[in-house]
């Protein structure tokens, strides 16, 4: 197997990391990569922000939910949905883009493109033997972590990601058995499949559970997402998103 | 340079494919490789389909403009934002889950999942010498290519990725200088810095088609975004979304 390969299946998120910040010459590698990745017709609808400062660091940890890797890690980035920059080019152009920028479709490129760019980084990051941590958390209180770091209009943060050097041994979960996310020409039409395959990984995770904790767990995957998801959560988003300028059509 | 890093920053999109169908082992190797990206709280809200049919590849690429590598490829992949899924497991254990699926922050989750996954896919696919392009023009039809892969509700294609043997040569497209998509600590302020960025990269881009094109083209960054964005396109994505059953609040 090569090394890319054994990078990307060897991953797992990190989540406490050793006192040592990342080289200024990483940073630029990360983010060099992060720009190698595809984009939407060239749009490149995204920014990221590199946050060292250790009281918007603390900030952050707090907003995410009092996640400490936010504040100790080699660096923290955070990954913006960025259409911003197309006003500006537009306004150079005396061009009128409002319409396009405000559409559904053109918050989801944003949204894709900058995942894309990510998902690039934390990979590079793993190939140069660096954890990394993706930060949802930051949607929590995302019109404060806006503020924070002073998003103009049309920039959304999407999530963080916490970088460093591991400073712990991680498990990898096991994931959905491949034929129950990877289907040949359509999508299963009977239900009773897709079913039958979460059964059968349901005994998988329990299994997982139960030899981790010396048989104290034993949950069901259908059991911890149907017990997260009957609580919604982070339901300002639409108004936050829309206030931005974003999916307004 | 590490091999991973190699494969990252030599990424170009291949629109040309030898006649060269992927192996068994290959898809296996890309879908396993797009499981182990990170997903939100373990949720895994993507499915991906594989595509071989030819007449399928031949009215996707129909759909999607009339791209021939859509058609001619080793193989092709539609990824799809997927919370059907956990409908099933929420039946399974007896639990209502609609307002927290319906949210725009589980829209915003799986399709951050579902790029996470595509791209881990990508950058696999290109560390076995494969070539890969996104096909975004899957959005232009989407109801249809929905309606193709016969994907319920709760389940969109986001978009496709065409694999295989690269058939032609393509250039790299010069990105944003690093210090326009990068910032230190906050957004800058000042309309007048990012603007600054722009007329730089313009000068970069106007140099790159000029030397490619023998002088006949020299377009702007700010001219090609703003002649594209002037004309808002898929104007029906809101609904087709919200449609499925996403983004409703």
């Amino acid at each position: 197997m090569n090394e890319t390969m054994k990078t990307i299946l060897n991953h797992r998120s990190i989540r406490k990391f050793k006192d040592q910040p990342l080289a200024e010459q990483e940073i630029e590698q990360l983010v060099h990569a992060a720009q190698m990745a595809s984009t939407s017709s060239y749009i490149q609808a995204y920014s990221i922000i590199g946050v060292e400062n250790k009281q918007t660091k603390a900030e952050l940890a707090t907003l995410a939910g009092n996640q400490p890797y936010v504040e100790q890690n080699g660096h923290f980035f955070v990954f913006c949905a960025d259409l911003y920059r197309h006003t500006v080019a537009a306004e150079m152009e005396d061009l009128e883009i409002t319409p396009a920028i405000e559409s559904t479709e053109k918050f989801m490129v944003a949204v894709i493109d900058a995942s894309l760019a990510a998902q690039n980084a934390a990979v590079a990051a793993e190939s140069l033997g660096l954890g990394i941590c993706y930060i949802g958390g930051l949607r929590n209180e995302i019109e404060k972590v806006s503020e924070l770091l002073q998003l103009p209009e049309y920039v959304i943060p999407l999530f963080g990601m916490a970088v460093g050097v591991p400073d712990a041994e991680t498990d990898q979960k096991p994931r959905l058995p491949l034929e129950n996310v990877y289907y040949k020409e359509t999508y299963p039409n009977e239900k009773q499949k897709v079913q039958q395959g979460l059964e059968n990984y349901n005994e998988t995770i329990s299994a997982y559970y139960h030899d981790r904790t010396d048989g104290k767990r034993s949950d069901r995957w259908t059991e911890q997402m149907s017990n997260m998801l009957k609580t919604p959560r982070r339901m300002h988003m639409k108004d936050f998103v829309q206030g931005k300028g974003f999916m307004k059509s």
